[in-house]
């Protein structure tokens, strides 16, 4: 049995992480699930599937009761608890944003499997992350599609023998749009994404391609590859999940319909792999054809700042993605444009400055003062959608 | 150093294999050549590449001498003999059809690695093989591309994980044309295939996608897996060369733009990866889009006569080969007409009727009696082109 702990049970990935261990469960046992503030729906999932313990993070929200022998309890401090329970074997993080980090730092230093949706912890500490794996022992496995595709493709294979990444991109809802034409969209518009149905936090960074930024930076650490081997390309129908070029100039790739479950099934068994029929089979004719762009530069720049942020290493990437964040939140709340994100994160990025990381304080003393910063920007003077200063 | 001989050195895939290894000289040595009966360019080979033995199968022909030091000799047993020289690592076999079938013996009973591009000695006499393989402790490595890109993917994987293998075929130069239209086709249209620059017979057989059904039942022999787990695909852009399906659902597939100097690379060092800056780089965006479409089998009803041949077991499969190199033959010289030749065929495989194939002399008698029969159809009464009966 693998006995599994999800952080973020109640988001898009935990519950479908739930799905899939229900379709097993002679293999998997769900051992604790903590939620941010959807206390509801936990009390519902804990009422289910009966896990050891069940963790409310935020501690404004009044903890429900539910499930005969479950030990509820509440604060942020208790959800990083979990993930280094010593009698858990796969921590799931499928938190959002920055928030990620300790849960993940926790888990990996506890020796367990890491499988890992919040992309955001290796970018704000992705060296901080590396070093407590090698310390603790633990191990993380990617649960993005992108980079479970890529694990899959890099099975059997030396480090030595990997030339390039390439990560494909949907492009979002405004793929082929121009900047001028992105000023009037609002996050209504933003929030249909194409192709995945998913949270609010990455379907707003699938449409700016914030989200293909953060992969890269994520690949650079998971993979061990520096900035300029990882290339990412638009792909509209995400069938093709990224490739993988070898020195002899091969490309290995891994597709299929869009569907979550298989990389978190992938990620919890790896390097297994579990037979399940409810996956719906690839059909090359039915999926036919298969396109790719070159990305627009211009009309969506987030992408190259955060790889830019990435190459530069240190603080960058954590304020890049600090900057992000509340760029996104003032956007769904209307505070800011579409393109105006862009401009947050750019001048949170130039304004923070750079520095080391040494340890997770740094990580958050950055993140906090990064956030400060893009706050004052988004919501200072002349900010209000449409009317770009 | 990995010490190589290579039957057929003359044709496509032999004159890629000489250069892709003079590109890399620490590698590779040139340890003997064969050719059928091109007797100048088997001299020049020799001359540039000094092999220690050379050999002219075709006793008619005259033997030529060239290169200080090369030893040669002639006739179809000393060109068996090469496949078995202790002193060889790596024997490649481009030989064309069935005569390809007692030097793979050869190679593998003597516990070489045998570089396969001759799948005609797999599909006439699959089992031996296996078998010969396994007695001698050698192995099978395909060069064909199709074959390659399948060992690239099951990298790593267990032969447990495999659901489906799905084959990639261009369609060839007739792809769309209904069998009507077909029946006016000359050799000279069929021999311009779209993607591949290859041999008549493999160009013929790309064009009727008997080469399709020939690759299936290799597939079949290299992989292990039963025939309806073995689909085909038609993709005319020969980006992707194959796709394995694992029981997760998952596919991953191998692409490039076409060359057979990957797969010969690859072969040669398999698993090890070589880099080689010569070979062009993949590139998503310049090869979009890629398109996919089911195979017409009204139009190329050469496929499913070769799969159904394949799966029916025993002698069947060998028929089938033989009743088509002589049907090409026939095409190529003007006696049948495009169509006819699946009519060939069928007719070879219903008179030729299903035997067991216990040793290699019962696959050369199913071969020769094929030949016969289908010689018989081919050049019958009334069977000219364009006068189909």
């Amino acid at each position: 049995m693998i006995r599994v702990a999800i952080l973020g049970s109640t988001g898009s990935i935990g519950r479908s992480t739930l799905a899939v261990m229900a379709r097993h469960p002679d293999r998997f046992e769900v051992v604790s699930l903590a939620a941010h503030r959807s206390a509801d729906r936990l009390a519902e999932q804990v009422a289910a599937h009966r896990p050891e313990r069940a963790v409310l993070a935020d501690p404004a929200v009044s903890l429900p009761q539910s499930g005969d022998g479950t030990r509820w309890s509440q604060g942020r401090d208790e959800l990083i608890e979990l993930a280094s329970d010593p009698d858990v074997d796969v921590v799931v993080n499928a938190l959002v944003g920055a928030a990620g980090l300790e849960p993940t730092l926790a888990a990996v230093q506890a020796g367990h499997r890491l499988a890992l949706a919040n992309k955001e912890s290796l970018v704000a500490g992705g060296s901080l992350v590396l070093k407590a794996a090698r310390e603790g022992g633990g191990e993380v496995v990617p649960i993005d599609s992108e980079h479970s595709a890529i694990l899959q493709c890099l099975e059997g294979s030396t480090r030595e023998s990997v030339q390039r990444l390439i990560l494909t991109a949907s492009g979002g809802p405004f793929r082929g749009w121009s900047r001028e034409r992105l000023e009037v969209v609002g996050p209504q518009e933003a929030l249909k994404h194409p192709t995945w149905d998913m949270g609010a936090k990455i379907s707003i960074d699938s449409a700016t391609l914030a989200n293909k930024a953060l992969e890269v930076i994520e690949a650079h650490f998971l993979y061990d590859l520096p900035y300029d081997c990882i290339d990412a390309v638009i792909h509209p129908q995400s069938i093709i999940h990224s490739f993988v070029e070898f020195v002899d100039g091969s490309v290995l790739s891994q597709m299929g319909f869009p569907t979550m479950e298989l990389p978190i099934l992938y990620a919890l068994c790896w390097p297994e792999r579990v037979a399940d029929a409810t996956l719906r089979n690839y059909d090359p004719v039915r999926a036919s054809p298969l396109t790719f762009e070159d990305i627009d530069h211009e009309a969506f720049p987030l992408f190259h700042l955060g790889t830019e942020a990435g190459a530069r290493g240190g603080s960058a990437a954590a304020a890049y993605n600090a900057g992000n964040e509340v760029a996104v939140q003032a956007f769904l709340e209307g505070a800011v444009s579409f393109p105006r994100m862009a401009d947050v994160v750019a001048g949170t990025i130039e304004r923070v400055g750079q520095s080391e990381v040494v340890d997770v304080s740094d990580v958050l003393a950055v993140d906090r003062a990064a956030r400060l910063v893009a706050e004052e920007i988004a919501h200072g003077v002349g900010n209000r959608m449409g009317t770009r200063t």
